[in-house]
Parts: structure tokens; sequence; C-alpha cells
């Protein structure tokens, strides 16, 4: 984390965030939230994800296999945490792309990426995103531990 | 929580959940993302909630505003957590509505709801959810502590 890292407070609760700062954020988690619009209908599945070096890898089940092959157009992957007395949240847009290739699929395995669940991986995804947003939002008193 | 709840296993990792035990889940919790489709493309956003009487209440920002304002059709509202050895998701779909009459407001206000974050709230919006599904998957041993 950068040190001097701006935080959001009472007079200015809300910071959008540069694309570094987004990058490093999600890099420090694995739980995120996939978005996909079908028919124009939305759907949202909780997913495991690992970001490095600009481009965020996913590994899904069967159940996350059918909902983004009927996907159209973009994706948001959105993760979110806590760090003292704010929250953050970013937003990650793009399409997403299946690997399928031997060789790809070799090298994704030799990151020995551990998805939190015991459901059974049938693919891997990777989404490159085109879009990258981040907020962080001050936190109430009430809620300031 | 009931006392016979199932849990999942390696060797069954999904459970589909029942409508009340995801109205329980969701009662538990106040932080859930908001999915919207605009032009078919999907956008998520955190957002407090309050889950009560079969019933979804929204305190939103200007932000939240904005986004839900252009969204079409239905919305998705999903909430996550984790309780032992799994970890669960709930997805209420449905059409969100503005509350805007006075007395409806003023119900609402003496809930006193405590959003997390400081920034203004604008509006409150309801979801009554026309699907309510959810799910409860077992964590691996390496997250399993």
């Amino acid at each position: 984390m950068s040190e001097d890292l701006r935080m959001p407070d009472a007079g200015n609760p809300t910071l959008r965030l540069g694309s570094d700062e987004c990058w490093e954020l999600l890099a420090g988690t694995t739980l995120g939230r996939l978005a996909v619009s079908y028919r124009n209908e939305p759907d949202v599945i909780p997913v495991n994800f690992w970001a490095a070096e600009k481009n965020i890898l996913l590994h899904g089940s069967e159940y996350v296999r059918d909902i983004v092959r009927r996907a159209e157009h973009q994706v948001v992957l959105e993760a979110d945490g806590r760090s003292g007395s704010s929250v953050w949240s970013v937003m990650a847009k793009g399409t997403l792309r299946e690997l399928t290739g031997p060789a790809e699929i070799a090298a994704v395995e030799r990151r020995k990426l551990r998805p939190w669940t015991l459901t059974r991986r049938v693919l891997y995804l990777e989404l490159e995103p085109s879009e990258l947003t981040g907020r962080r939002i001050a936190v109430g008193p009430e809620n300031n531990d």
C-alpha cells in the first residue's frame, strides 16, 4: 500500500481510485462478484479470482460456465473490502475469454491457484479489463471500530 | 438458524437453499451487491440493505441513484457470507421501487437504519423479490480453519 495514500473523510467521503491502486487492491483479495447481462437482465455470482500483471484469472464451476456462456457483451468483476476507517470497491469491466489451449491451461495450473470451495472446476477464464474504476468511501462512526 | 440445517460436504459440495433459509441469511447481513443492466451491459455496486418480512430496503447515495435510475428491467441483489465450513450466497431478483410518499419515508426513518458509509443518502428503494435463490457451498480444507 502506498505511503501517501489519500483517505476519505466526513468532508469528502468518496475518493476515486487510480488504476495502480485498483490493481493493488484486486491483487490483495481472491473473492469477487461477477455480474453479467443476459437479454438485458443482470445476474451476479460470487467467484474466486486472481489478479496479477493487469490481468484477472477466474476458475469456474459448471454453474459459472453456464452463466458466462450465455452472457452477452461485457461483464463486470467487482471486489470490495475494508481497510481502517474506509471501505473500498473496485469494478473491472471487460470481456471474458475462455482458456482452451493446452499450453495456456498448463501455465495457469503451474500457478496452483486455490479456489475456496469444493465444487469441481471445469474452466479457466481470463478477464483483461477495458475499464477499471474504484472508489474508497469513509465509514460512519457507528461502524468505525 | 434451523436446527436441522443440511450442510454441504465434499461428496455433495453445493446445496440449493429454500426460500425461508434465504430470508434468514439476508436478515443476518446488511452488505450486498446490486447488479443492474443497462443497454445489455451489467453494472454492480456494493450497497447496504435491510431485509425483513419478505421485503428488502436499500438506502442509496447519488451514485446509487444515478445507476438505478437508468437500470432497465430487473435488478439482482446478491449477498454472501461464511458460516463454518461452507459459504453461502443468496440472489434476490426483482424490480426496484423508489419510495416517495412522505408516510412511507417516515415509516422507514423510524427504523433508524444505519448505512456503513458517510456518503449522503438521497433515496430509499424497495425490492420485493420475484425470484429468490440461494446456494451453500462446501469450503476446501485449505480454506477451512
